[in-house]
Order: structure tokens, then C-alpha cells, then sequence
């Protein structure tokens, strides 16, 4: 039963039908009110009002509903040691990939498993403007912009299209698979903005497609969380994702591959989580917020980026001139970076043309390293962009 | 706590440890000992000791978990029931698409929607079988014999290749989704037997690959339940999905469209789930077995196949003589059904030589009159083979 409503505008959501609901100026009295057993957030922000609500239902012995990944991935820890102590609940399963019940898959439906890594398309935004750009041969920019005139992107892009967002969700997925505390500030995350026209062809005709990818992934030396374009091979599952749909993948020893895809984002497919969260609640069906107490959450072991390995995509612009070619194989010897292919698109002597490589499996320090030396050739005009290449072989 | 284990045959499992546990040489056994707080039943067949067993194990008080669709498929309704009344959970994730936790998915994370349809590859056998068929050009008898021997189908395959295993996982699916119950005998059922290489070879020449898949779909008229070889066109989520795997589609009115991809069999992805299921249990997360208590599901309005409307591909062996194709389009003119495309491979003057022909949407009722009255025409030489063409738009 829905006993009371609350928003900044009381213009917004006019064709919900409010007869009987007791309208709250001010939303943190519905903390307060005595006849409220549940509370959901839907403001956002990972600090402010939203926080401050969520704090104070929980205070108040009611069960809170929650989408938002900002403030779980930041204060999720605590909220649920919070909540944990008040005997409530705090569900959030529509902070992650929206409508697809991916929280409760990880915590309760492949429970049995040992994961060794969980990834996904966890931005709409951002595989929408890819998937454009794949298929219209357009830049970055403009597809940007027809999606903000659209409603597809905010007019501030950042959040999503620098890998903010989909780095949110990610540091939830990596404590709920893992079980460790979350560290958000341990994800390595680079956005978009830089992938080009130039390197969609390019991948097209590696036989791959890019996409933003959140990767949380279980290794000897930690853990690692990463979130960044990759080229992934065409033909897989998660290359054939496509526009706003999302997608993750989950790693199990016993179950093997599983992968869950939908509508990440939009009123429909959020409500379908909050009132699955609601249902649970209400049956009394509740679970350990991040699968264990949080007192059992173990310490984030962090991997860090520097010691990835990987194989790599490079495009450079390079001055078409006797021993360009020479001078970047030079540095890529120095620098132990083994080649898989080196190719030039076109002729045009005395002037810059693409040239792209792909390199061997090598180490993210050396990679950098090389890129940094190459980025100084006078013959390179351009900044080196790389990508990187996942197989998940 | 694993308090006791029995198999007809003692030696089966030996590669699991069994220090302290107790051997039962009768399984029945296991559902009258007094220590025991839930029974897992993994023998399979709808009758005989499985169905014994479980019924016992409900009567003695005891939880009940099976990965044995043929069971649930046919006396689901009844046990559910039983289940209710002895205050135990009778849980069956295992039973649909192996690890995949669709059952979970639908009574659970998605039970904020209303369902239109349920579809998917519901057999990795069948699956196995077409695309292997797709890759190397061979037919069905070839591919099956492989399949056989190298443990990917039964010696007697029936149960998978004719779609009474995806039949049993349907049916459940069904009663999942529209709270209905469950009526397996109204399936429409036709397996993967007829579906020949040339078959396989014209879908991709027209844009599709051919799937075995189990469709439930909530229709004005009733409930449409169907099994059968499909074309669906190519680079769809379904399309896809290759080798054993299973996915299944499921579309709400909130959350649109989800997709659950992974491994439907296998000792890994079936212990996956039923371990899912016994923790589910161990701390008290029951949900009603249906999503509704077995006296509130709706008796199942079932829409005949006959009354089904579609797109048709049909195949014809037909002598190449002049009139041929008149003869055949008469046959369609007469029964109203409207062509979309109609087309020959190749000339051989007097012989028999493979005729396609695509329809605009159609009554099921019409086409099966259709195909009757082109098997008698003296122009055509083999039994006509029709496959229905499902885009899911």
C-alpha cells in the first residue's frame, strides 16, 4: 500500500493518480511517519537528500528501496551495516543493469558458485553512442549530440560517458561477487570520448567491435576493476549487444557462463526492480545485502592497473616518411612489446596517415611506457590511442 | 549438512566423497529418517520412484528439491499442492534451463510484470545438433549419430530431438509466468527430425537460422504453447545462441524484454541450482511454488495450434517441368494463403529439384490444408516440410 509521496516538484509525475496519498513537503518526514514501514529513494546523488532519507529510515526501523548506484557504490558499506544493525532492509537491485535481476542472481540464484569474474555493458548511453557510430560511420561528438537532443544522454555526459556510472555499478557487482569490501577508487576507468570513427573501422576490420566494458575479475594478486573500451571479438554474446539494452556476464565454477541482458535504464524496467525489492521485502524474503554480514565483508585485495596483462590495439598518426615504421618497432623492442600487426591505411607521402598495431600479451607498465615514448617521435603527430583487447579465452 | 545419500547403483558417484554419510540402500528410506530436513531428488521419469519418493518425503514433512522436469511438468500442479498443505517448499530451479535461475527470474526479480511471452532455446541437445548441422553442412542422422557418441545425446534421443524435453520445461514455464496451470498436454510439439541441411542452407540464403524453440504466449484467445524448429532471423539475441547453451527470452510490460543465456545441462549447472534452492530453503526465502498458491492458478484457456497465425517457410521436392509452379500457386490461391516469395535452386529439366516458398501472415489451419493439397500434387515428389518463420516483432 502506498501510504505517502514526496518530491522536489510537486508538478513531477502528474499522470501517476495521487488520490488518497498523503502528499510530504519535506521528504524527510517520511523517516519519521509512523504508518511507513518502507521507504524508496529515487532521488539520486550519492550524497545530499538522498543520503540523508536513507540514513534516516533506516533510523527510523523502516526498510528502504533504492536505484541509486552513486550512493551504494560510495556509502553502500555502511548503509548496510547500518541497516543490518536496525534489523531493515536496504535493497537496491535496480541500482545495477535496471530491470535485470542481476543483484539477486549474484546473491541468491547461482549462491552455490565461486565466481572468478563478472563483466558487462553497463551503460546504456555509452552502447548506444557506439553502436551509432558503428553504424553510421559517424564521430564521437555528433552522435553525442543528436542523443542528448534525443534524451538518450544528459546534458552533462560525464557521468556516463567517461565510465562514471558504469564504475558505480561495477564496485557493487565486484562485493557482491566477491564478497570483499567495495573500493570504488580502485577502478581503473577511462570513458568514450576517445574512441574515433577511424577506430570502429579499424576494429570492424580486426574482426572486433568496441565497447565500454565494466570488468571485476579475480586474480592471484587481487582484484581487479576496471572499466574502459575494449575490443571484444565480433560473434561473442556481449559483442552483439547492441543500443541501450545492457549485459552482464557471470563466471561460476559450477555454472559456468551465464549472461543476463535487458534495458538498463528508463521508468519501466527501474520500477520492475524496486517493486521486486518491495515484493521481497514484504514476503519477508530478505537476503544479506552484500551476500554476507558486512562484518564478514573481506578487505579489497586491489590489483592495480599497472599490473594488468592484456593485448593491445594502438592507432597512431604517423608522418608517411622512410623509417617512421622503423622508429616506432625501435620503441616497441625497448620496451619488450611483442608486435602481432602493424598496418598503414593509405599513401600519402610527407603527410600523417593511421597506422594501427596490435601487440602480444603484454604488461599495462610497459604498454604505457611505450606509448609515452611513441607520443615523442617527431614522426607521430597525433596522441597514440590504445584499446584494449579482451578475448575472455 | 549432508546427512545421507542413496543411487540404485552403489558404485555411481564414487569420485564424491561419502566419509560419514549414511548409505541408504532404499531411497524411500531417506523420507521417513527422522533427521533429515529436505530430500533432493535427482533420478528423473515422471512416475516410478521419483515421484514416490517425493511424495513421501512431502507426506514425512520434508523440503523437497528436484531438477526433474518431466516430474513438475506432469504432477507439478498436484505435489505443489501437497507441498502447501505439509507446510514444506518443493523447489525445482534445476528443472528449467539447468543453472540458468529463470525460475527465480520469474517468480522473484521480474514479479513486478505481467507477462506477454516467454520463449527459448530450451534443449542443448537440439541446439548442439543444429549448429553443428549450420557449420558443417552435414544432415540430422549424421550429426545425432556424433552427437551419440560423444555423450552429448541419448542412445535413444527421442525425449530431445522430438521436443518433449523442451515440451516439459515449457509447460512450466507457463504456469510460471501466467499463473495458470499447467496443461502439458496442450502443446503443440514437432521436434527437430525433418529439418534437413537444405533446410539449413535456404534459411541462411534468406536472412535466418533455424532454432528449436518453446514459445509460450498469452494471446486474447487463450494461452498458445508451442515446441518446433523456427526461423529466426539472423544476428537477433536468439539467433545467437549456439551449441548446448539455452537462453530464454522473457517479455514484461515493465521491465520489456530480459534475456537469461547459459549452459541448460551438465552435473555443474544442474548442482548450481539446486544448491541455490537448498540455500533458498536453509534460510527461509520460500516463494509460493507457482508465484501463487496452487488453488488461485487460473484453470489454462488454451488457444488450439489451429487457430495459430504466422509466417511460413515451406520446402518442396518438385519436378522441373513446365507448370509446375502454377499448379502450386493455384493450390495457394485456393486456400487464400498469401505468398510473400516463392523460389528455385537450380534447373534439372524432368527431375526433382528444391522449391522455397515464403508466406504473408497465415492461419495455421489454412497451411496445414495447403501442404495437404500440395503433397498430392503430381508435380511434387516428397512429403512438403514447412517451418514457421517467428521475427518476434
Amino acid at each position: 500500500e502506498i501510504a505517502g509521496v514526496s518530491a522536489l516538484d510537486k508538478g513531477e509525475g502528474q499522470d501517476f493518480p495521487r488520490d488518497g496519498l498523503v502528499w510530504y513537503e519535506d521528504a524527510m518526514e517520511l523517516a519519521e511517519a509512523p504508518d511507513i514501514d518502507l521507504v524508496v529513494e529515487l532521488i539520486g546523488g550519492s550524497e545530499g537528500i538522498a543520503k540523508k532519507l536513507i540514513e534516516a529510515s533506516i533510523a527510523g526501523g523502516k526498510h528502504v528501496v533504492t536505484a541509486n548506484k552513486a550512493l551504494i557504490a560510495h556509502h553502500g558499506a555502511d548503509l548496510a551495516t547500518k541497516a543490518e544493525a536496525a534489523g531493515v532492509v536496504l535493497a537496491f537491485e535496480a541500482a545495477v543493469a535496471g530491470g535485470i535481476p542481476i543483484v539477486k542472481a549474484l546473491r541468491e540464484g547461482l549462491a552455490a558458485n565461486r565466481f572468478s569474474q563478472v563483466f558487462g555493458i553497463l551503460n546504456g548511453t555509452c552502447n548506444y553512442i557506439l553502436t551509432e557510430m558503428r553504424q553510421t560511420g559517424r564521430d564521437f561528438g555528433e552522435v553525442l549530440a543528436e542523443a542528448q537532443a534525443l534524451g538518450f544522454a544528459e546534458a552533462d555526459p560525464s557521468f556516463d560517458v567517461d565510465g562514471v556510472d558504469a564504475a558505480h555499478k561495477l564496485a557493487i557487482l565486484t562485493s557482491l561477487a566477491f564478497g570483499v569490501e567495495m573500493d570504488f577508487d580502485a577502478i581503473h576507468m577511462e570513458g568514450i570520448r576517445h574512441v574515433s570513427a577511424l577506430d570502429i573501422q579499424f576494429a570492424d576490420e580486426l574482426g572486433y567491435r568496441i565497447k565500454l566494458l565494466g570488468i571485476t575479475r579475480l586474480t592471484d594478486q587481487g582484484i581487479e576493476q576496471r572499466v574502459h573500451p575494449c575490443m571484444v571479438p565480433q560473434g561473442t554474446p556481449i559483442s552483439n549487444v547492441e543500443g541501450v539494452f545492457n549485459a552482464v556476464v557471470v563466471e561460476g565454477d559450477f555454472v559456468e557462463t551465464t549472461i543476463y541482458e535487458g534495458k538498463g535504464a528508463g521508468a519501466g524496467p527501474t520500477a520492475s526492480a524496486v517493486v521486486a525489492d518491495i515484493a521481497d521485502i514484504a514476503r519477508g524474503r530478505d537476503a544479506r545485502v552484500f551476500s554476507v554480514p558486512t562484518d564478514k565483508l573481506e578487505p579489497h585485495k586491489h590489483l592495480p592497473m599497472n599490473a594488468h596483462a592484456g593485448y593491445y590495439y594502438v592507432r597512431l598518426m604517423v608522418l608517411d616518411r622512410p623509417g617512421a615504421f622503423a622508429d616506432i618497432a625501435g620503441v616497441l623492442r625497448d620496451n619488450k612489446v611483442s608486435m602481432e600487426a602493424i598496418l598503414q591505411r593509405g599513401r600519402a607521402p610527407g603527410e600523417a596517415v593511421p597506422v594501427v598495431l596490435t601487440t602480444h600479451e603484454t604488461d599495462e607498465a610497459a604498454m604505457s611506457a611505450t606509448l609515452d615514448a611513441i607520443a615523442k617521435l617527431n614522426t607521430v603527430v597525433e596522441t597514440p590511442r590504445m584499446i584494449r583487447i579482451e578475448a575472455f579465452d
